[in-house]
Formats: C-alpha cells, sequence, structure tokens
C-alpha cells in the first residue's frame, strides 16, 4: 500500500531556516511529504506562550491542506500546537509528534520520560499528557537547557545532554522509553539508543516527528478518522486574527 | 481589607454586546472592577477553534493590565482561554472562571457537573478539568444546546434547560454540585438553586464569573502569586500576530 | 517504505477454518504478510481459560518467526495472548490487536468501548486496558453474544448486534470511539462506521485485526523495538510443554 | 464588600496560650473575626489520636457560632477536624485549613508538598488529599520534627527546618506550591517565600489559615452553601458527650 | 490453629439492645469472640456526625482491650470509627468491617457496591474506600432507607431491599460483589447470595462483622501487626474527653 | 472453626526439590494443607515467559482438587500464574500469594513494595497490582538478584539483600508495609522484621504463602465464592496441551 502524497507537515514556527531544514529532511526522507510553514506566529515554540500566538496561523494551514486534498496533517512541534482546534476543523486526519510518541511509547514498555529543550515546556507536556489521559505512564519530563534554534549548531552538546538526562530518566524516574521532546531532535534518536543500550540500558527511543509521520501513515491505511463526538464542527461565524 | 480597583476583566470575545452587558455587570455588583474586551478574535467562544482565535489577543490585554497596575485579571470566559499562556508572561494573578468554579466545587460537595451552552464545548472543559487534575471529580459536563450569544435572548428557555440537565447531572450521573459553563450565564445561579432545592435537590450552583472574582479576591487577600516553576518565563523573542 | 514480507501473523487458536480465512483475507489484503497458525491450545480464545491453553504454542511461533527473519509478529487475537512473555523472549517486534486498538482509538478520540463477542471476554479485556494504564480511557467492554466461530456464519446478526451495542455504548457509557473486541470480526469495521454515521453517530470504528498491523508497520517504519527494560530477557533453562 | 462580623474561628485544641495569641492575631489581622477555642479535647493535634478527641468539642462549637448568627466558621487546625461532620449538622459554611491551602494550592501551580510539624500527622494529611479526591496533585507530605505548642517558642529554628524542607520538596519531590501544615505557623509564609525566591525557587507559599479565611469569604461573597447530597443531616438522636 | 479467645469485639454505637444481640451473636458464631459496648456517644452510626461523637468512647475501649491481653480488637461498625486513631494508639490489631469487606471483595471479583441503611452515610463510606485507595473499585454505594436500630425489626422489609439495591448496583453501576453496608445485616448475607444466584446474578455476598473477623483472624495468624510508618504513636498528653 | 484438610496447595514450578520442600514445610505447619506439584512447565517462574509454560498444568492440578473435594487452592507462587483462569474454570476458591499479599499489605498501611528474586519478575508484579486496581498503593518492586531455586542455598546472602533493599524502599520509595516477592522466600518475613524493627523501621514484614492460606481461611470461614460475573465460565470446547 503506497501512502505517498499524502501527507503535509505543518510547521507551526515562524524560523525559515528551522522550515528550510525540515524541507530537506522530508526529502531525504524519501515517503513524499509535503511541507509548508507559518507566515505569522512565534520563531520557535518554547512555552505555553509561544504556543499561543503560533496555533492560529498553523490551524489556517491545516485548513489549507485540506483543501488542497491532503490526507493527513503531521504538526512539525512536539507541543502538538493546534492539534484539538484543528481536528475540529477539518475532516482530515490531524497528528501531533506530542501524543503520537507517547501512543507509540506505550506500545513498547511501561513508563515513558521526555527529554525536551528547556524547563519552560514541560508544564505543556505534562499537560498533553494529561488530557491523552496517560498521566500515570509519565515518568518524568527533563529538559537539556538548550534553546529550539540552537540545536542544530550545538549538536554535540546536545546529544551529550540527551544521554545525560536520558540515564537520569531510567535510573530515578523509572523511564523504561524515551522520547525525545522536541522535532527539531531530528535524526538523532538511533545514535542515542546505541549509546544508552552500550552502556546497559536498551530501552527504545523515538524521534517524535517520525513517529508521528508513521502514525498518520497507520491512520491513513485503516481508513479511520478522529471523532466526531469528541471534535465537533465548530459553529461558523466571522472571526478575525 | 478593600480589594477595590484591584481587579481587571478581559472579555475574550469580539461581541460588543457581550462586553457591553459585562461591563454594565460589573458595575452594577459594586466590586470595582474595570472591563476590557478584545478587538481581534472570536464573536464568541464555544469551541477548541474559537479559543485558538481569541487567546492572542486575550493574552496581550492581560499584559496591558499588568502594565496599568492591575493586582489581578479575571478572564471573562469559562474555557480560561490564555490561561496558562498569560501566568507564564505575566507576575500578576490571572484566574479563569473554569478552574476557579471547580476549585470552589470541591470546597462544597463531592463531585461536580457543569451545565453549558452547546456540546461543542464538552471535550474542551474535560480538557481543564484533567490538566487541573481532576478528573475523578467531574461528574459529568453537559449541554443546553443554546449558543453564548442567545443566552440573553432566550432567558427563560435557558433557565428551563439548566434545571432539567441540572436535575439529570445529579440523577444520573453522581453529581452533587452544579456549574453553570458558561459566563454568559451571569446571575441566574441563585433562581436554579431555589428552584432545585424547591424539588428536593439541596445542590449549590456556582456563577463561574463570580467565582472567579471571588478567587481573585481571595488570592489577592492571601498576598501569593502563581508558581514560576509550573509557569516559567517565555524566552523574549519577536513573534508576530 | 516497502514494508512487505516483514511482518508474520500468528492465529493463536486451533481453529483450522479460522487459519485458513486469515491466510485468504491476508493475501487479499496484499501487504505481504505471512500467516501461521498454532496446533496445540483452543480452538477459540473466549476466556481466560482458553487464553491459558494458547498462549505456548503462539509464543513458541513468535521464536519460530523471529528465527525466520521477520521484523514483527502480528497475534492474531483481540485478546493478545502471550504479548508480554514473547516480548520477552524475541528481540522482533510483537504487537497484540487489544493494545494497538486502544492505542489508535486514543489518537481519535477521547473515550473508547470494545465491543466483542460474548461477556466470557470482558475481564481479560479489561486486565488489558489496567496493564496498559488506560483504565480512564476505557468507557466499556460490551458483548454480542455471539462465539467466534459462529462470526462467520451468522454475518447479519452480528452486523447488527454490533450496532445495536454501539449506539448503548456511546449514548450510554459516553464512548467516543468503537473497537471491534474480536479479530474474527475482519473486514466488516467499514459499513458497521457507515451506519453509525448515517443515524448520527461519527465516531471511528477500529478493525483490530488492522490497527495491529497498522501499529507493527509504524513501529518498522520507526526503527524501534521493545524495551528491555519493561521486557527482560527470561533465564535460560529447561521447559517442558 | 464587606465580610467583618461574619466570621468565626473555632480553634479545636485546648491549649489556652495557643487561643489567646491567635485572639490577637485576629485582631491584629482587622477582618473583624470572632476567636473560641473548646475546653475539651487535646492540648494540640498532632495524630490521628488527638483529632479523635478534638471532634466533638469543636463540632458543637460549630453549631453554637450557627446559633450566634455567624455566615461561615474557620476551624483553626490543618487537619480539619470535624469539617465533614460539622457541615452535616450546620447549615453555614465550615471551612478546614487543610482543604482550603489544598485548593488555593491548584489555583497557583501544579503539584504541592506541605511542610507540616511532626511526622505523626503526616498519615492524616494524605487522607485529607486522598478525601479531596486529589492524591495526583499532592507531591508529599514533609514533617520539620517541631510539635505545635513549641513552634512559637522555637521560631528560628521553625524558619530554618521550613526552608530546608521546602528545598526538598522542591528539588526531590516535584513540589511547585508550598503550603505550611500547621495553623501554628501563622504569620511566617511570606519570609519564607522572600528566601525561597532569593535563592531561586519562585512558588508561593500558602498560609494555611490566611488561605481558610479568604476562602471563606470567598464563599460567603458568591452566596453558596455546602451540597446538601454530600452531606445530608443526621437524623435526630440523643447523643451523649 | 486455634485463633479463641484472642479477639474482642467493640460496639461502637450506645444502643443496649444492638450490643446484647451482638453479644449474642458472637455466642452462637463459636469463634471465642468478646463483645464490649461503649456508654458513651451515638446509639447508632448513621453519619459523620455520629462518628464523631462515638470514636472517644470507642477508642478508648480499643486501649482497655489491649491491656487485657487480646491479640485484635474488631470494630462493630461498618463505618470503622476510631480505626486510625486506634491502630495509632495500640500495639494490636485493630480491624475495621468496611476496610475488611472492600479488602475481600478485591479477593473475589472486580467492582464492589456497598448497599448500607440510610443514605447519610454514602459519604463516609466513599471516603473509606478513598483513603484506602481504591476508589476505582467501589462501583456504588447504594441505601435501603431503613435506620440500623430498625434492621431487626423490619427484617423482611430489609431483605426485599437489600436485593433491590443489589440487583441495581450490578445491572447499572457494574458491581460485580455486593458488600453488606452495616454490621447490624448481620446473618444474612447467605439468603440474599442465595436469591440473587437463583435470579441470575452469581456474585459473592459480603457479611461485614464475618469479613473483620475473619480478616483479623488471619492477621493474627500471619503474626503481623499495623506499619509504624503509617501509624505513628501519638505523643503523650493529657488530654480530656 | 476447624479448616484443616480444606486447603491444597498447587506448586507450579516443576522444581523437585521446590515441592519437596514445599510438602515438609506444609507438614511442619500443621494447617493440614496438602500439597501436589505440576510435572509440565518451568522448573522456576522468573518471567511472563516462565509463566505462559507454568498455567496449563497449574490449572489442570486446580481442576483436579476441585474434584477431590477441596475446597480452596493456593497457588504457591507471587506470580499468581493462572489464577484468573482457574477461578473461571472451578467452583472452588482460588487464591493466589501475589493477590492476598497485597491485600493484607493493605489492611496494615499506606504504601507497600515488594523484595523480588530478580528483576525479570518486576512487569509481572506490578501488572497483577495494576489488575487488582491498586497501583496507587505500590510504592515499588525491587529484587536482590538471586534465583528462586538458589534461596535456599544462599540464606544468608539473601537476608542480607532483603534488608537492604527493604530499608531502600522504605526511604526512597515510601513503602510503609515490606512484601516478600517469592513464595520461596517462606519461613523468613520474622527475622527481617525484627531486624528492621530494630533498625528504626517498624514495618510489617508479609510472608506471601501464609498470607495466601491465610486469606484462604478467611474466605473458607467467610463461606463466599469468586463472583461469577467477574469469572464466568468457559464455554466447553476441545482444548489439546
Amino acid at each position: 500500500m503506497r501512502t505517498e502524497k499524502k501527507i503535509k507537515l505543518v510547521v507551526p514556527i515562524t524560523s525559515k531556516e528551522f522550515q528550510e531544514e525540515h524541507k530537506n529532511a522530508m526529502k531525504a526522507l524519501g515517503r513524499g511529504i509535503e511541507v509548508i510553514g507559518v507566515k505569522r506566529g512565534s520563531p520557535s515554540i518554547e512555552s505555553f506562550y509561544d504556543t499561543a500566538f503560533s496555533v492560529p496561523a498553523t490551524v489556517l494551514k491545516v485548513e489549507e491542506a485540506e483543501k488542497e486534498g491532503f490526507k493527513a496533517v503531521v504538526l512539525d512541534c512536539f507541543d502538538d500546537p493546534g492539534l484539538h482546534a484543528a481536528r475540529e476543523k477539518v475532516d482530515i486526519l490531524v497528528v501531533g509528534p506530542g501524543q503520537a510518541s507517547m501512543l507509540m511509547a506505550m506500545a513498547l514498555g511501561d513508563k515513558f520520560s521526555i527529554i525536551t529543550i528547556t524547563d519552560t515546556m514541560i508544564s505543556s507536556f505534562q499537560h498533553n499528557a494529561y488530557t491523552l489521559g496517560i498521566e500515570r505512564k509519565l515518568a518524568s519530563v527533563r529538559a537539556i537547557g538548550i534553546p529550539v534554534l540552537e540545536l542544530s549548531k550545538r549538536v554535540n552538546e546536545v546529544k551529550e545532554r540527551l544521554f545525560e538526562e536520558s540515564v537520569k530518566a531510567i535510573k530515578e524516574d523509572g523511564a523504561s522509553v524515551i522520547i525525545l521532546g522536541c522535532t527539531g531532535m531530528l535524526g538523532i534518536a538511533k545514535e542515542l539508543y546505541d549509546r544508552l543500550k552500550k552502556e546497559g540500558y536498551d530501552v527504545p527511543v523515538i524521534d517524535p516527528l517520525i513517529a508521528a509521520i508513521s502514525l498518520a501513515e497507520a491512520l491513513i491505511n485503516m481508513g479511520v478518522k478522529h471523532s466526531r463526538i469528541t471534535y465537533r464542527k465548530p459553529p461558523e461565524k466571522e472571526r478575525s486574527y
């Protein structure tokens, strides 16, 4: 079953550099995923506050993708900005890396920890777990203290800090699965997995963007859409933005 | 202890009529509360989607209130739009009627039900209870099927439907406290309480806007502010809106 | 990305007819899935007791699949017989339709109900939800009162009963997603979805075998395996069976 | 809105000194609160056992306050002695510092810790959180090892120990709000808050008696009373004490 | 193993008639249980308020039993009055019928319902389940509307109402075990079980006093006592009663 | 009340030595318990995988015991192998040491930790707590790193390691009750309790086999059996083993 040309990746942050990087990454991935970024909002998402400003443009991009005929949109941020609002509005699938990673983690082990960028994101990711109803599975959210837009510039430091926090999550918090808590961490999960395994911690490391794309493909293959009881159509009205 | 002139009410919906009504109501209330409404966003909040478009302007109004020297902002919508984002950004108190009502309900009885406008709001209010960590206390969210902006035009129908759904919440869902799930229902809690009591259901009926104002006054009197571990300061950056 | 020839479906019940049906179904599906059935155990799984007798042979078939070079095994029973034991023993992915369906349901809506064959399975499916840590998401398990091996012979009755119980699950139990609770119900989810939607209940209906296959494909694409902290290697010893 | 002369503070311990201190403190507070202490029971409450002996006289004092025309009673002990029994019996508001503090903490941050006097109180405070339905919000209960009636004599030591345990609660237990777990700790919350903030922990510190008084005022302003479904009237009968 | 003369039953209500009935019942039971009743407190326990007045005398009777050399005390009321206070004070076992019944129910099936006397007891029994940490196992608490001291006079009505509410608990609330919620219902569990079974509901019916006695015997046989971390010794002080 | 000759202990592991030891131990215990061991399955149970192979023969032994007229079967392994399957099939009581220990622990204190043999058992014991619905009571599962069949050969090391892990469970995990997590640890609970108490940790230490036997005796004395709603009769069919 071919799933090419069916998924659109919506980048909810205005950073041109980040958008460009992910266009290239999707091309390299070869799973036929188109990429579009927002032009208004926050340059990066690192707080509830950033998400607040990123959501409207992001949701409008999802609506656009529906009109263009895509079967699914993947949001390119671990905070799943606008996930619930978008699901209400459109009839196509909308998948967020935060939710997708947590569900995939549950398919692989007991409790998971999320290792993210800065501690300004911790509360928001906890809320995502709570609204998904799985607070009992979340061992911890930990931060490496490096902002989104510096991830690709400080790669070695990022890898070192991810390793350190992963080991703490396993030993101190009881995690048996590690989730990378930022889609800007694309492409480094395998190396972290290998290093953890070598050190005696054979636990899956989940790349959130790959998890979201894979979940979107799976849901497309299943032929299902989100529940209209959970996500009812918003009433028509004139909204300004 | 006087708390006058300390609280600003931010109306997160663009409806001029609603804003005007609540300005008058606050004047009548005589607790010294100033009112400001947003100019961009949704005319009314009835879904995750409406909230998405209402949050940026709402959060900016909270920031404005902080600069004007208010001690607390009360959000004038049961969905608590922008509550977490605003708390991150400002150092003054921010109180939402949804959270405030649920906490007050817990001070009065075991489980509570929220009776709101339309079923398009149910999921969002459930999320609010989940992120507050009290899913076990929420008996149900029920809807009367009347939109926000028709509440004041269809008052008798509203009262009738609120009574009907309250009785169902008590008898079928196990509620022992009733919360009115829309700040547009201002001023009718007492009548509903009396009617329920007369019919044998002596349960508190919480007016969410009054609950939020009263909680804000209480927190001002306590001299406390929100936790900076839960709500960390968002990094400075250029955001567009 | 091609996932053909990577997944083996292990049928944990001895019914030749059921095994044959699912071989044909997998051929028709065209996703390159090979099928093998056990020769010892229960003819059908309809209780903890049936599962008890089906697990040893099932686990051995999973071990066989690993030796044959498969990347993943999908268990062909909603009760996920031997899921945890097999994951301990083998290094390839093992996916159960029960777990997979519940995780996919969580990606589509709030609470889900499982509509299964007979009430003798209810406790076991509840245990599966509890061990997955999502008791709060499970609205209910309901049964249509028709045994596994009669499903294909009483198709119209099955469809009618599934519709009836689904409506009750939605209206009485608060479900917003429906899961078919038996892999023997293969191929009828779409029709049930259409009928429910037509009657005003636009909720996803999950085919558990398709969910499991799709999850297995997703996990293969993600390049992950189960956690060795949750699933530690069983010590070597002489076991008799 | 003036709330003077509406609240009566019932001191449920027989210590004359403690009663006198709190009469003076209430006078100094200037919120018009009258104080009455019990004559039978325990000199201080430091265990389930103490509470057992304090409850009857405390409840009778609440009944007295109702007859005197007070709108609300605040219990002057963090263990909320007789809270549920009193609510059953009287029609006026009854507020306990334990419940009030926990609810206020939830309005300010995610998880809270209670720092109390001696470890003999830990189980009882946990029960209070469990019956309020918020076990998930309680990070920990910690004790400074100093009895109630020595608090005012060993002030510096008390402050030092509160600081030490608060830091541990934040760093080791995940607290983002601190609650002082004894009404005998009146008046020192602000200093602890300042010190914690200076050390990098900007978290609210809740004074339980002020929280209870403020909640009582809020509930009076809201015009609500406790639920008669949760708190049904006890049958009339001859009880001896 | 003989357990005779080891258990003392403390009746925490002042009703002479009830005390007499239970002395006779214990004699008839032939398990060597001595009975003592309190002289102060409530004639019957039907509310938090009754319990408040019954606890001090009850706890003192437990202390007496310890001095007399008993190995365990069983409290003769489903509300477990003074259970936690007594465990703090004494070094012998203290068992309450409420807790004992709930634990035994969990050994026999999934969820349980408690069928008690009047609705004035419902909240208190819920609190008992919450403090035991098993709110998820409690299907419901239902009341037959007949006070404690009329149970033995209206036996047929009691039996009829117990049957009716048990059926509702099973069919509407999802109970799979029934607990009789009053020790005054002694001796009728078997008949209710037989009737329910005959009507197609083969569920255990737990007699709370027998459950408590049997649990006490089991704990004596195990040679264990309660945890001194959960139940710390109350400080010595002069208490008045 | 005599309970002799009523209970059969089914040893679900094939180790002759273990079976012999427990026959002798039961004889020494003098509570009239007969012992039978399986001939097929695993020599010891140390993983989900071992349990998978042990269950069929174990369940058949329980069926045999029912035919022989026993009133209850106690499973002689902390993992409760086949507990649910056996309860479905037979009408006599079936008690597992894992469940029994956890329930008894709840009768003695707040949270408990299980100290078991090897870390390969941790997940399975967690599942047992989850299916019992008491995940909130489980402080931790810890392992001493010594396999079942070496327990009686390395007694001193076992005792030392149990002490070490118990102290960690109390101090680091918040346990207030200790459960020995293997029936092969028979007879050493008292010594561990004494040592812990001497070191300042006065917490009950539960011997799981004695807990199971005592619970079985209690349930026999209560005259109850498991719920046929939770455990429905498995349909008659030809199963092969």
